[in-house]
Formats: structure tokens, C-alpha cells, sequence
């Protein structure tokens, strides 16, 4: 083992009661630094100062996860800071609900670059950090859609099954070399401002545990960064206990 | 019933030999007026010529299935001759193998492109010109990637996985209305030119009935457009017999 | 090719209006032997008597699918008569909802015998007869509990799952040595008797050609029956237009 | 919470190296009264003997996961212990690879009722038992076969789709009660006597970490005991870090 200290990297941070944010906690309460990265400067703060308060410590690194020079210089930054990256997970969202009649070429291709785009960029350079020391674990998170495409979901579907195909692909191919590449898929509505603001019957119908707490995801990305190499998970589904499938 | 003559569209037409060349062979034999469209003014020159020989009717249409200003123009373009758009198909892949550390942003964007975004545009708009009809073919041309990601094959897998999603959707959303969906994948090598110029031994190795045949393929694809609808398929494989799968 | 007269067969044969029923119409409207075989004489009798009505040749087999002397005797019976067994269809399905905790030894035991039991003897007996010939087809009837356990179908799902993966590695087997094994997914109620006697409500609502029509899936597994060996489908679904799926 | 103590329940004991050895004795690790159940006394006492020498409390119990008197007689004596059945693993397993057309009624059957009948009794009176608590968690045993049927092991095969039916069916309807039903797709092979016997050259080959360690899978069914009820998972696979998928 080497002596290098433990940094975490997560992509798509954004409110504090949002996935992000859980994961760089969950990370941070075990030891790691952690780079934060988002597109919000004030939400990074916010994580940042959560974090700093717990005891931990998080860089945030404002990034884009669209733009590829945002990309290279956000695992740049995370090489400089000297440490080893042990678990990267790229956690950008970004539904937009439409009939397919009415989805125009704008929204498809965002949808692409959110999800897909955005994906391959992260896998592929976090990958190329992690395998000097052929080791390292790399978390994509997807979404219900990325099974099934529905309608009203369609255009979202398509680019998350391609985040699917991704992390599909790069587990065959960079497993062997030490590599752990999991695809989460998040069955069900996240608990937190977005869905507590803009669905709140919804929110209170579900009742008690009924909405995915982003601690318990958290726990489990951690769980699945402790699996010993002899026994790795490449896709599980989270939901929960009360969410038809 | 109409008494309006029936149309086809096949996008995605390239070498005489090829699957979109077979496609619209087929819809030709059946009686229908067909479209053809590509990037080559030769190659459908090539096909169009080689279906009025058979007695057929081709109208070739140069576009490129990326450019949504061409798929609007290819559309208005068949509305415009006057006929009923009865059966579609998008035809075009574009597959490029690549170690996944190589695969750069152009490439990774160009099989999107031609595969998800061409997909996207040319579903859209044919389910546009079918559904005040309230009936029609459209059928997507998937290939063993769209269901399994597989190394050197990572991006490519990515853009058919898209395409797959796509085809799910359109059919869940338009199915009830009456526009039948359908995503075929094809598992294996077609016979071609290409296969027989690319890899010789290969062909020559997997003997006879070991290569897809295009017009077993289109055969099926008719045969799809003639299900009665209270029995559709949404989904099926096409695999020559041999083919470990 | 040979000049032996070709041969159908279907194990499964109850009511006129029935799936069994329409299988030996179609493949007798082609020309075949039909050998149609079930467990109630009386409904073999109309089914053959409406065969010979249009023209056709139906042989009447008593059996029951879960027995293997039945099976044997019932292959026996058709390769005693001389013809080439061309097709097969395994056709048997016995769907028990029931609450989980409700499910006894029993019903349990009897849902795997005449659905996975069955296939295996009958997939079994029809390869050994195909196999010397180097061709033949072989379909098994699946469901929408193939693919998916849902509540109240748990149990009848299990033995539908086991069909499926009976065709797959069937498929994988014998597709090379030229045995054409197909697994069909009915997703959907189909008209007939049954449906019409127990949830007429249901029907009505359903509307025109919102459930499956035994003929049109008939006519789906006879087109199966004729793909070319360099382009075959092992699995596909087949469900009404308006069908949520 | 209650102040009864918990207890564990594994179903498929045998050799000390073996998985539900490993099980057993994670969970005796955690502090539970582990009853290990199996066909094999003398197999049985040295797990539980092994237990006891790490300082935890192991219950043999004979019995025959297919025999319905002995999952009643089983699931009765953990009862009458008085503890709480928090958490149970279906862990049967037993293959047999034939060619198709080389297995028998017998085998055919013994396969169905090691893995699919035997899943059946234990889940359903697992449940029973943890109903009327509206908690614990209970863990199918799945295999690579669960998902693919592949030559030689078409019936194993139709076995172990079977348990994954029947594994989701439960999930989808005691789920929502509070019971957490997971099932794990082990891919690959568990290091152990078995394998070592048998397969000298090939654990050999596979190198350090080829080869499934049973107690890294325990780690991780016990996680998935941790889980909080907000993200649970149904499914995951496990398998060795260089094993092709």
C-alpha cells in the first residue's frame, strides 16, 4: 500500500441536500480529500464549508462536465494536488421531461452532453489517472431510464442507456486491469429541495422513507469502493422499499 | 383505405450490395414508391437505377441523416410527391472500433451523431408526417452493441444504446396511436462488399449462410411492416444461423 | 431437398378460438401435416374437423405435455407417419395468479410441470427428430411473466423464465447444427373464449385490436418459420398496438 | 426496536471453505445466532465448530432444501429459539452440465428442485416468518446461468431463472411490507476444496483474486443486510476482477 493519501473526486455537485453533496460527506467521513466539482460556485461553497465543519476537507473545482478542457483541467487539478484518486463518481442529472413530438434538437443534444458527453469525458480521463496504479474505483449514477425508456422520457433515456453502454464498456475493458467501474441505477426521486419544492403532495405521499435518501446512496457507493477484487459489483439498482418496479 | 400509393423511405443507402440498398429493393418489389437517401450521389444512382430495372420506382435524395435541415427537407420531400408514407427505416451505422483511451471527442461525437442524433431527428419527423394517418412503419436498425457494450466497441455501443432507447420510447408514446416501432438487431457480419474487402478470410471462414444475407434481413423488415396490429413485435434479433451469440 | 411431405406440429391444442387452435390452421393453410395434440379429445376433434373443413390435414393426438411417455409416443407418432417434421410449437400455458403466501406444493409444482417440464420434454423430442435432417423449426409461446415476475404471478413466472432460458440455451445448442428455436413473448390478453367468457369488461374496454388475435400471432410464427438460415430471430415480442408495455 | 435478539438463517451449508460457511460466519461475526442448515451432519459441525472457536453461536439443522416438512421443520426451530430471523440466504446450488439431449427426466427435475422448489419453500416461509415484523432481509444465491442459458447448462440454467423470478417476484410484492429481498448473480467461480479439487489448472491460471472468495461475497450480502430501507437493492452481480463479462 502506498503512503500517498486517499482523494476522492465527485462530478455534479450541486445543493447541499443533493447526491453530490452526500457523496463528498460520505467520502470526506472516511478520510479522503475530496474534490468537489459543479457548475455553481456558491453551491460548491456551500459543501465545501458542510464538510470543513465536519472535520474533512474538500477542494471545490469549478467544471463543466460538458467541455472537455474543463474536464483535463479538473483531473489536473486533482494530480497536482499530490494525492492518489481511490473513487471518482460522475453524478450529473439532468431530466428534461417532453413529448417526443415536441423535443427539439437543442434539448436532445443537451441531454446528450449532460449525460453521455459529459460520461465519456470523465470516465475516460479518470481512467487514465487510476491506471499507472492499477487501481481505483468509478462510479456512474443512472437513473431508471437507463433500463427503460419512457415516455415522457425518451430523449433523457437515450442519453443515460448511453452513460449505461459507457460504464458497460469500460468495466470489460479496464476490470482486468484493476479497475472497479460500477453503474448505479437510482430507481426512484431522491429526497431534497428539488423534489420537496417542486413536488411536495408527491413528497408527502410517499411517506416515511419513501423518497431515496442521498446518505443511503452514499453508503452504498462507499460499500461498493470496499469490495474486495475477488468479488466486484458492476451495475446494482437502489430504491426504495416502497417503489414499484 | 386510401387509395393513395403507398411510399417507403429508407435512409441510410450506400453500396448496391448493403442493407439499405436490399431494404428499398424490397419495399420496390412490393409496389411501393421508395426514397432512397445517402451521402452519395453515386451509390443511389447505383441502387435507383438497379430498382427500375427490376420494374421498381427509386427516388434518390442526397442526405446526410445528421443535419436536421436535411432530414426536414428529406421528409417534405416524400409529402411532397404525394404519396402515404407506409414504411420507414433509419439505416445508417457507422461503427469505429477504438481501444476506449484513443477515442477522442470528434470521434466519440460523430457516432452519436450518426447513429443517436440521426435516429432522433428521422424518428421525429417521420412519426410527424405518419400520425395524422394514424398508422405506418418505422423501423431502427440496431446491431449487437445496442444491447451489450463490449471492448474495442465502448463509443459505439454508447450512440446504438441511444438508438435502442429512442426506439423504446417513440414506441410506447406512438404504438396506441397506431405508428408501429420497431428496433432490429442485427448480430453478425452482413455480406457485402465491405466484409468480403475488409475481411476476406473471415468471410470465407464463416461459410455458407454465415454472413447475414441484406435481403433476408429486408424480407424480415417487410414482413414486420405486414403484422396485423393486434400483434406487433416492438423487438427481435437477426443472427445468422451459426452465429455464437 | 426432399420429397417427403412436411410435417407440423402442436402441443398445446385446446379451444377452436384458441392459440393452439390457429397455429394448425395457419401451417395446414400452408400445406403441412398438422399433427395437433392436447389433452381433451373433444377439442382436438372441432379443431381438426375445422381444418379438414378448409382443406386441410390435422391428425389428433391425445397427450399430455407433462408426461414423457406421452411426448415420446406423441414424437413417435409423427415420424411413424413418414413426413418431415418441419415445425414444432410448444404451445402449453397454465397461468395460476395467487397471492405468494398463498402458493401451496401443488400449484407450485404443476405451473413448472406444464410450462418448463413440458418444453424441456417436447424441446427435447423434437430436436432428436430434426437433428439428422440438419433443420426444422421449434417455437416455444412465452409471456409478459417470461421477462417479468410480477405479484400475482410470481410462481407462474418462475416457470415461465425457465422456458425462456430452455429455448435460449436450446438455440445456442442446436441453431449451429441448423435447428431454428425460437422463444415468442406474448405480452397481452388474446381474444378468444376464455378471455371473453371470464373478463368480458375487460375486453370491450380493450377496443378493436386492443388484444392479441390468435391468427396474427399465427401468422408472425409461420413467417418465423420461413426466415432464411443467414438471418434468423430467436427472440421477439408480439403484443396489441395499444398494449402498455 | 426490539430487545430480541437477532438470529440468521443459511440454507446450503456444506464444505467449511465453501459460501454458506463464509455467510455463516459473517453473520456470526456480527453477533447473530447463525442457524446453518444443510445435508451434510459431519460438513455442518465443522462450521459450526468453527463458529464457536471465533466466539459466535451456530445452530446445525438438517435438513433438505427440496423436502417441504423439512423448510417447515427448519423455520419452526428458529422460531422456537426466540430470536429475531433478521436475515436469510437461499445459498443451494447444484450443477450438473450435460449436453441437451443427454439429460434426463431425473436430472431435469433434480435441478428444479434444488434450485427453483427449494427457493420457493424457504422464501415463502422465510416470509412468513418476517411478515408480521415488516422486516429482514432474504438472499437468493443467483449464478451467471441466472441470466444466460448457455450449453452445457441449458437446464441449470432453466433452474436458476426460475429462483431470479422467483427472487423478483417477492421483492415486488414484500417489499413494500418491509421485507428486503435481494438477488445476487455470483459470475465466476468461489475458490474452496471444490474448485481446487477439480479444477487444479484452472484456479492456477486464474491467478491471485481469479477466483471468488467466499467471504468477500458474505461482506457484501451483509452490506446489503445494512442497507437502509430508503436504497435498497433487488439485484447486483459479483464476480472476480478479470472475469470476462
Amino acid at each position: 500500500m502506498t503512503a500517498k493519501p486517499q482523494a476522492a473526486l465527485v462530478l455534479g455537485v450541486g445543493p447541499l441536500a443533493g447526491l453530490g453533496s452526500a457523496l463528498a460527506q460520505r467520502f470526506a467521513a472516511a478520510g479522503l480529500q475530496v474534490f468537489i466539482a459543479g457548475r455553481s460556485p456558491a453551491k460548491l461553497a456551500l459543501v465545501a464549508q458542510a464538510i470543513a465543519g465536519q472535520g474533512g476537507a474538500a477542494t471545490p473545482v469549478i467544471a463543466d462536465a460538458t467541455c472537455e478542457a474543463d474536464v483535463l483541467r479538473l483531473l489536473a487539478t486533482v494530480a497536482e494536488a499530490g494525492g492518489e484518486l481511490a473513487i471518482a463518481t460522475y453524478n450529473v442529472d439532468s431530466n428534461m421531461p417532453a413529448p417526443f413530438l415536441d423535443t427539439d434538437l437543442a434539448t436532445f443534444t443537451q441531454l446528450w452532453q449532460q449525460n453521455s458527453l459529459g460520461a465519456f469525458l470523465f470516465g475516460r480521463e479518470v481512467i487514465k489517472q487510476m491506471l499507472p496504479r492499477q487501481r481505483g474505483t468509478l462510479i456512474f449514477t443512472g437513473a431508471t431510464a437507463s433500463l427503460r425508456a419512457k415516455p415522457p422520457f425518451t430523449a433523457f433515456a437515450a442519453a443515460k442507456a448511453g452513460v449505461r453502454a459507457l460504464a458497460q464498456g469500460m468495466a470489460r475493458e479496464f476490470g482486468p486491469q484493476g479497475i472497479h467501474v460500477v453503474h448505479a441505477v437510482i430507481d426512484g426521486v431522491i429526497d431534497g429541495d428539488r423534489a420537496r419544492g417542486q413536488f411536495p403532495k408527491f413528497v408527502e405521499a410517499k411517506g416515511r422513507d419513501g423518497l431515496l435518501q442521498a446518505a443511503a446512496i452514499a453508503e452504498t457507493y462507499w460499500q461498493l469502493h470496499c469490495q474486495h477484487p475477488s468479488a466486484w459489483t458492476h451495475e446494482l439498482d437502489l430504491r426504495p422499499f416502497k417503489e414499484p418496479f
